[in-house]
């Protein structure tokens, strides 16, 4: 089974509801949610980390997995140009975890979360043979004005921030700058305002599973296909192969029409133009004149 | 550990955000958020539900695993009074999944969501060692009219619904009227909707639990201790421990002010009065002149 594939099969099978209030469902980074009489939209999205597959005990510090926690799924409502509400958590705690290891792993995602004005609202605690964390995040956007990944038309601007493959990096070689820019993404919250507001993106989502992958996603989410006329650019050290196929690294992956101006630095990263949207084939992404096959992260395929 | 005092550890470290929207937050059935401008507040819950600690794969048929799933969570929005509105569903699948346990999880709670009009809106599927599911619902009631623990007061009334401990007797026996129940316990959404509406009940939560504990815990949030004035009634061939401390039962518990009058039945289930709100030690209750134990469910005691 393939994870979209998967998630396709799921989503044909729900019957639309009447009333519910939602106005985006599966496929997209979050859920959006239209409240009667509100003036916002509220977006949800929800992520699980699990030990031995997202994270490790012996490798990483349980800070870094409150961090990197809360870090997914406030980088969803980056991709939509929200801002965090609220959040719930669901932790399933195996039997290895002690009370210095619990309040470390909630220190990282309570020291993220009140930086980002993210309140913690509830969650649900178990046992279980693995810790299994599941993050329920929350943002809010004006009515309406939720940035999808089904937006991008031919002839937009393809654009990432930052750089990529640090992550990936980073977990081969255990330290330096890649291994922190692993432990601790930074979530680009301000970065998605700007792109929704001032560069009025056409579509966007986050890198979390590879470039290669993500931006295979969005083309499908559009019905269109894309061309990449340069290498994206590559985190200090990383090779090719991870800035196209690394994953987890939380940059955004954007769309703006033709003529918008992008500035090349916003805050202290900056943004590059890596391609262009073409009509052509779904999904499709040319890279060097070839298909960039999309060899990023999925769940369902074996590695 | 004991799970309460986690759950009053983690609150304790939670600042209080600014504009969050949140007007309840850890500790209640559910999270309530106040959208901005709207005429309804939200009601949030998350329950996580794993193999071989919630169901186990031989004894569970997959579809009564998917339809237990919601039901959890539509039981704390039926707990505040609530109407359900959405749902997300994160799924962890185990290596021996197959197509026809997926097709038949998904069967049992998209037949659940659309009886209740909960439309499933996203989530997230990832790999793990055993089957790991974490069920977010959304649900709505008027602002302001969410139905708390903490609102009992000395002299009312505690009633419940239904008959208790056929969930645990159903386990025990693996057949019959009672396994059906454990199966597929009837979330109580219509009667929480009355219980708020005409009864104006001061406080209510469900039976997932025990009546033991989850008693204690509604006494706890509310400062007050309870006496029960007789045995509450039992689902047929259950013990009274069954009634007291069994789980899962997922009816409701609620307290009424003296002088309001329940029906003896509703629907097609009574309505017991149990006992009454005292002052006294808060959490503290009382059967046939002695403390009764919480021995109910408690996730991080050793069982």
């Amino acid at each position: 089974v393939n994870e979209l594939a998967l998630i396709d099969r799921i989503r044909r099978r729900i019957p639309a509801a009447r009333r519910s209030g939602i106005t985006v469902g599966i496929g997209d980074d979050c859920a959006v949610f239209r409240p009667s009489g509100a003036k916002e939209d509220l977006l949800f999205t929800t992520d699980m980390v699990i030990e031995d597959v997202h994270f490790r005990r012996a490798t990483h510090p349980p800070s870094a997995v409150g961090h990197r926690v809360l870090a997914r799924g406030l980088s969803d409502i980056a991709a939509m140009g929200g801002e965090p509400r609220f959040c719930l958590l669901s932790l399933a705690l195996a039997p290895w975890v002690d009370r210095k290891w619990l309040d470390a792993f909630y220190r990282g995602l309570l020291r993220l979360a009140a930086r980002t004005e993210c309140m913690l609202a509830g969650g649900d605690i178990a046992r279980a043979g693995k810790v299994t964390c599941d993050i329920v995040v929350c943002g809010s956007v004006p009515r309406g004005r939720a940035i999808l990944r089904s937006g991008a038309r031919e002839g937009d601007g393809i654009y990432v921030s930052g750089a990529l493959g640090g992550s990936a990096l980073g977990l081969e070689k255990g330290r330096g700058a890649a291994w922190k820019h692993h432990l601790r993404p930074e979530p680009r919250l301000a970065l998605g305002r700007f792109v929704r507001e001032r560069l009025r993106a056409t579509s966007a989502m986050d890198l979390s599973d590879g470039l290669s992958i993500d931006l295979h996603r969005l083309c499908l989410a559009s019905g269109v296909s894309a061309v990449l006329e340069r290498d994206p650019p590559a985190f200090r050290g990383a090779s090719l192969e991870h800035a196209l196929h690394g994953g987890e690294d939380y940059e955004l992956l954007f769309t703006v029409k033709r003529r918008t101006i992008v500035p090349e630095h916003w805050l202290d990263f900056p943004l590059t133009r890596i391609g262009a949207i073409r009509k052509g084939s779904p999904g499709r992404v040319e890279l060097h004149g070839r298909t960039l096959d999309p060899l990023g992260w999925d769940h369902f395929r074996a590695h």
